[in-house]
């Protein structure tokens, strides 16, 4: 690969990396502080586990040669222990060092965002357990149909849904974000709902951070999806800027008009939903045309929040909405009015281009939905059939915080004053411990 | 471009980006927590409201061939919709793609900036109106004049500041710093002062956290501004970096000598202080100088704090002192102790050079901040005159999160202890539901 | 220096600027509210510290011929004042700008990890003595053994440690992180044990947010080491994400394995433990090498931290468990199981080695740790006898962040909570401020 293109790439890959306390915070933000760190762990806790798999078998099952030559999976054993992955062979294919590392953050925020499905309520061992098998038989599969490429001379074949049903997924709305926003639904349906359903967001602050540090993320995930700093590169960091801004525009001028408020919540999920919706997109749309993808994707996802709501569906923050309809909206977008001058050189039916696009992105988002959910269903009911699933109620209700970790997010005690003349028993103890108020009582300055 | 410039300005780019959530958190910690979301949502509202309306007609404003061959404003239409802007022409020009998105972003955090002038008493109504207008009246014309190189082989005019006047200035001390500070603080003039002056910032560890984003993302922009991985971004990085860390010093140092104390509103306030010193100057001192220029500047802006809060003014959050007063401090550095052997040849007076240097940026300093805050104030007196700018007093007091958003930056339940043997009942609720403070009441600390 | 070198090595810069907001915010989530802002001045400060001091000696002493060449000090009036350091020479020689800022950042964390032994008794003003001292008599020296390369050509002498001893160390295992616990150990030992030992971390989100930066900010730490975008970056930023994966497998299980309790503190030490043991050694290593150096690294870390709270040692945030103990546990790994096949060529003793490379490590940590610590034990020790380090007992218990810098972290009053019919008075006052309360008693929604 040459310095330069390489150069993009492993900032692009730093930014990427990012994006995982990024999704922690979001995640961990939008939940009850009695179970944000649990929020925390099980995002953070993907980029271990996918680590250790995708050196065993990932990188063989997503990017190896087809076993067969069908197109399904690949080779589990080709690059078995990253065996000829990290040779310095300077031959720029799917076996260099810096794409199989890329591809390990793809498989880890994938299935972080399932993990949003079970805020709350999941045994942090059936996390452990459910998050590998469903790398396995989830996502290694549906990536190695959109990611791996044929390679004629090299005789290795890959994915179908790329080479075969050609359709068009520029960074991943299917594998990634479809995905992984009907895997969540999927694992909601069998934990079901929480039982208390009025739990709100412990802090904005953080989910705002979260959002943005996505946000920037994401010009590593769509930019470095381009190869290399080029024309493409530069194209995409544009949309994807242009759909994050629309799409916050579109979330809030739903909720401006259902509510009579525009929330911060929204301006942050409004965000995420233009960038999911510009993922499959960023090459096939123009400045206006990114505009109106992110546009529709936070409008249509707001939309689909109350829907969700309304059918009664648990499905706790939202991924189903923001990641599933989302990543459908850009694809959408892309066969209504992909243009023609853009990079990728297709053109949408609003714009007279052929109806054969269609039914290519149609098969794809059917094809990634049925096997997401259908899958990850079966799993995760497999799971509750045996080990369990879902923590008992005195746990869920006390918080998996303190219950499954030990520990309690925050911990303010005296802290949050000026030592403005005031006596220290004149300070109401947040923490609520009796060690700190104990402690408190019997300091110099309160006698 | 080459590859190797794109690959460093493509980072610079997601930098720059990073800066947003980093003001928002930055101002939004600084606020009251009853105003934080209002403070966050005014800022990152500003990225879908630059990235409309610079599609539209903001490039071509800025960027555009001057009217009339005049250097005052660029033709609106040249670019209109960004036509023939994502074209991969490979000029290099500025019809370049990298170009229009990169200053989408100085756009945005310009008017971002003037959003701190408002904390805490603006109907967000009427930011929503003031941010476009004010982007299109003020910075359009002034980015145009800094920022629009003549290109005579082309036939293009650019803005009369940086071709007629031939000013110095590296990267925006003028249209993006002095244009945003002097704004506020007009802005903040018409509105009037918060009810309560008494409000304190409600998280300092989100200031320091914005604060030290900032730092990250002025990497980008000076060294963005560079155009490639060169000389002049290595340089300029150095530079920023020794003006930042020396900025912290200046102020805390006065704030210690002045007040008995260095606080961490003070070192946050310094850094950024410095940064914003060093914007114009960058390129043209060396090391000793930025370190001077920083030092300046936090010291400088720590006194101006001070003097501006006697005068009575509520400009909240001192974007008037640190970016007003610091970018007028980077640009008198240049004046007196640019060194010639500096990437920009400027040679300051005290080091022996032209007294030309100094008219030239007197008037560039002068007609900024005039053009800044009388347009600014008529803008704001007219909005005030019609749609009203500021909240009734009762949202005030009652604070704009709940009122005009619906929500609250916080909820922390029972979410703040150790599971110590403690029965769940006896938990202080410190979010303030009712049942929350008829325990604290109770609690032993209260009695 | 080649443009897409110098592409990547500025993101790496910035990625490694944003470790010390991170790195504040680590340690500030860890401590007590009340000492919060203290922590995160002692880590911001030290930009301010290391940028002048290496402006002035720093450079000379690490980068610059060695005195009498005999390897153990740099010529410290080579660069005074950094003169010839920001010429455009071009020679791409320890002259170059780049590297000479790149290089104050390692100086600067390196004494911000020091400052985690002091959490919450050291006086600043101390600090402000203690950190320049340090760096000039502990890091300058350490850092010239380890960074500073011969070059014959050039006539130029380096230092004893890379020249002489020829001991790998990839990025700094010796001179940053063995260097940084020892003496962090050394600090808390002179200044004694914390009054109240019961503080715990006040934040665990603000500790998640400062380890996921901190990993980010590995990435320009050891990627940019590699000196360009070239094989060796890709190779360290893979086992670097690996270790970093790993080390939080092996902290938790740990934890799991004998507290019962996988903790949120704990997969953020174990990531950071997992980086630090990287850091040596990630170029010596494979895929798999990195995943067992990163898990022995939080494994071993884990049990270290058990094992000097048993001793009665209050080195605080656990600097010298996760920095020194880490360290050595990754410069070990070289020695047991470099692969031949990695970058740096090195076959571990476990594959055949030879036995030379075992005391050549040996050697390396023996003298880091033995110097370090007495060095710091001794400067410590001398201005504990002359100025005082530790602050008097009341403002212990009070929180140094009210008495020293007369703030404090948070003031949540009457934020953190929804408007759903609520009276204002019934809001528990959080804030304890005495006009906070008296304003929200006399608003208007509370009559």
């Amino acid at each position: 690969m040459p310095a330069a293109d390489l150069a993009w790439l492993l900032a692009a890959f730093a930014l990427v990396l990012l994006m995982f306390p990024g999704l922690a915070l979001f995640y961990g933000g939008m939940t009850s502080s009695k179970n944000a760190l649990n929020m925390i762990m099980m995002v953070l806790s993907t980029l271990g586990i996918a680590s250790v798999l995708y050196v065993l078998v990932g990188h063989s099952m997503v990017s190896g040669n087809s076993v067969g030559g069908l197109g399904l999976i690949g080779n589990p054993v080709e690059y078995l222990g990253f065996a000829g992955v990290h040779d310095d062979t300077g031959s720029g294919g799917p076996e260099d060092v810096f794409w199989a590392a890329f591809f390990i953050l793809f498989a880890a925020i994938t299935i972080a965002i399932v993990a949003s499905g079970a805020a709350g309520r999941m045994k942090f061992s059936a996390w452990l357990v459910f998050a590998p098998v469903w790398l396995t038989l989830v996502y290694f599969p549906l990536a190695h149909w959109v990611f791996a490429a044929d390679d004629a001379e090299a005789g290795v074949v890959g994915g179908w849904m790329l080479n075969s049903l050609q359709m068009h997924d520029y960074a991943g709305g299917t594998a990634v974000h479809m995905n992984a926003g009907v895997a969540a639904l999927a694992l909601a349906l069998v934990l079901g709902k929480r039982r208390n359903q009025a739990e709100r967001p412990h802090s904005l602050p953080l989910v705002v951070l979260g959002a943005g540090i996505l946000w920037f993320g994401w010009m590593g995930f769509n930019g470095g999806t381009a190869g290399g700093a080029n024309f493409l590169a530069q194209y995409v960091v544009l949309t994807t800027l242009l759909a994050g801004a629309a799409g916050m525009a579109g979330f809030c001028l739903v909720e401006r008009l259902r509510d009579g408020h525009a929330t911060t919540l929204g301006l942050a999920s409004g965000m995420i939903s233009g960038l999911v919706a510009i993922t499959p997109s960023a090459d096939a749309v123009n400045s206006i045309g990114a505009l109106l993808v992110g546009f529709a994707g936070g409008a249509i996802v707001a939309w689909a929040c109350t829907w969700k709501k309304r059918l009664g569906i648990d499905e706790t923050l939202d991924a189903f909405a923001v990641h599933g309809v989302g990543g459908i909206v850009g694809t959408v977008c892309v066969i209504l009015f992909a243009a023609s001058n853009a990079p990728a050189g297709l053109t949408g039916i609003l714009f007279g281009g052929s109806w054969d696009i269609v039914w290519r992105e149609i098969v794809a988002i059917t094809v990634t939905c049925v096997y997401s959910f259908g899958m990850t269903y079966l799993i995760a009911w497999g799971l509750d059939r045996t080990m369990g699933l879902r923590v008992d109620d005195e746990t869920e209700l006390e918080g998996l915080d303190v219950t499954v970790h030990a520990e309690s997010a925050y911990d303010f005690e005296r802290g949050s004053r000026m030592g403005s003349g005031l006596s220290t028993t004149a300070v109401p103890d947040v923490s609520g411990t009796p060690g700190a108020s104990e402690e408190s009582r019997s300091s110099p300055a309160a006698t």
